[in-house]
């Protein structure tokens, strides 16, 4: 524990090593936690060496032909159960588009969803997870987002770590996301776009977090994203990357790198499974900013359940 | 003239051949009019027969390295100057983006700016025109878009024809876009999207034409843009492009080419400059519709100056 003061100590009790929305000005931060946590050994057989190579150096790596037909059609089967459920959309875990009554993202779906915490559970992804992060490894997030066709908006770009560690206390990056496609990714529907090589830069936020900051940001980020200029000094050293895929395509990306999706405006809607896995070790704490955590549903930190073998 | 009476009729005195935002259903309708109204012979040096069959076939092509990078960067250096002029901004002709006084868009530009008058006249691209429409032609419609970096808004899906028919009493499809690019093109920030083939299909569109309906459709068009189960068949039959290039790449598209763009909030500004050439035969006369035409800069109808040679 460290002995020196600042906002965050006097909130947390532990080192903020990636302070955010505390200065008025935008800094670039270097990373100080490893990318590949594990010592060495063979990776796990439902990813490559040289993709864990490609994860370490991008950020992300996509992942093709993890699951059969048939598995990826019971996925879009329960998407379409939970999209339709009436009991589903009046749950606090439910959130809509800004616009309208249509759901765009349903969170803590591996507890509300048999068929998609066997997926989170699955040794193919989870396995994965555990090599990166060579630890037991629990989720600590987990959501289904549904990008409507014709209308659906995007997400500004962020970091996912930056929002993890102020508002849920997450202390390092020892954290990744894995994307599971339940529909076809194209460039024009509104795709998963990441700066690849930038994971590896923290960029400090300037604003304070509102109170009950979730409830907006889940819709229209606007506090936790990087300023015009750190954005364009990380488009400038990393550039843009915009994976494409059938439905079953699996991305795998760092908590730190940065990534956001354009508008939809395509007829194709754009579905996809989300699951953040978390070192046990690195356990969300007392959030580094001077707000409540978020709920429980948005940032687990009560039931940290790891996930068995 | 047409002695068969409905309500378009009444207003212009020509036959409707496209009637549109007159029924409560939506309808598909093959289009009546060649895309290539040249009889034959061959094109002009800046555009391959192969070409103008491309153009035939998907409703649009693409040219690169039709301008020297001296003639793309003087015209970048043009756009430059329109965007920060004090005494360009106040003008009727320019429109901001939803949410912010960036400029979204300058009308009339190739009678507002020698440079881009220039352009409109050069006879690499007028001479295109002059072909595929097989007569004189004159400016209908210019402009420069800009897209801003970061928060650039999307344009929702439509084809030009419809509005120009409805709105500005532009009778048949013998006209055409050209869209200069002067910034670089991407899939990532928020390039022009078009539907090969779409060309040869027209959506009458469904809803009516308010009140100067210009002032919001070219912040956020509503009205004239198909509706969604249309908007689905047309990407069954045809698919999405995302043509891309430097500075400077050329998009030709015809006149009734379905086409829209999504957000752009990648820090690539995406900037161009647009032309819509018309047949002096086919030139505007009473909007297909109980509205006064739009003004002059927005589709020309009493300044009619046939491009010289």
């Amino acid at each position: 524990m460290s002995q020196t003061s600042n906002s965050s100590d006097a909130v947390s009790g532990l080192d903020d090593l990636y302070p955010s929305r505390q200065q008025s000005e935008p800094t670039l931060l270097e990373r100080r936690d490893p990318v590949i946590h594990s010592g060495g050994g063979d990776p796990p057989p439902s990813i490559t060496p040289q993709q864990v190579e490609d994860y370490a150096r991008n950020g992300f790596v996509v992942l093709h032909d993890v699951f059969t037909a048939a598995e990826v059609a019971a996925l879009q089967e329960e998407l379409e159960r939970l999209r339709t459920a009436p009991h589903i959309r009046v749950l606090p875990e439910a959130f809509s588009e800004p616009d309208n009554d249509e759901l765009r993202s349903l969170f803590r779906v591996h507890e509300l969803s048999a068929v998609f915490g066997g997926l989170a559970g699955d040794p193919r992804l989870s396995n994965i997870a555990r090599y990166i992060l060579n630890d037991e490894v629990y989720i600590h997030q987990s959501r289904v987002n549904l990008k409507p066709a014709c209308r659906g908006k995007g997400f500004y770009w962020h970091s996912d770590f930056e929002t993890w560690h102020v508002e849920d206390g997450m202390p390092r990056m020892r954290a990744l996301s894995m994307s599971i496609a339940l529909t076809e990714n194209t460039v024009y529907n509104g795709s998963l776009m990441l700066m690849p090589g930038s994971h590896r830069t923290y960029v400090a936020c300037v604003g304070e977090t509102p109170e009950e900051n979730y409830k907006q940001s889940l819709k229209n980020q606007s506090i936790g994203v990087p300023d015009d200029g750190s954005l364009k000094e990380l488009h400038d050293r990393f550039g843009i990357a915009v994976p494409t895929g059938p439905p079953g395509t699996v991305t795998i990306f760092d908590c730190n790198t940065m990534h956001g999706s354009a508008s939809n405006i395509s007829p194709l809607p754009r579905s996809n499974v989300f699951f953040v896995y978390n070192a046990i070790s690195n356990r969300a704490g007392e959030p580094f900013c001077d707000r409540e955590p978020r709920p429980e549903f948005i940032g687990a930190r009560r039931r940290i359940v790891p996930i068995p073998h």
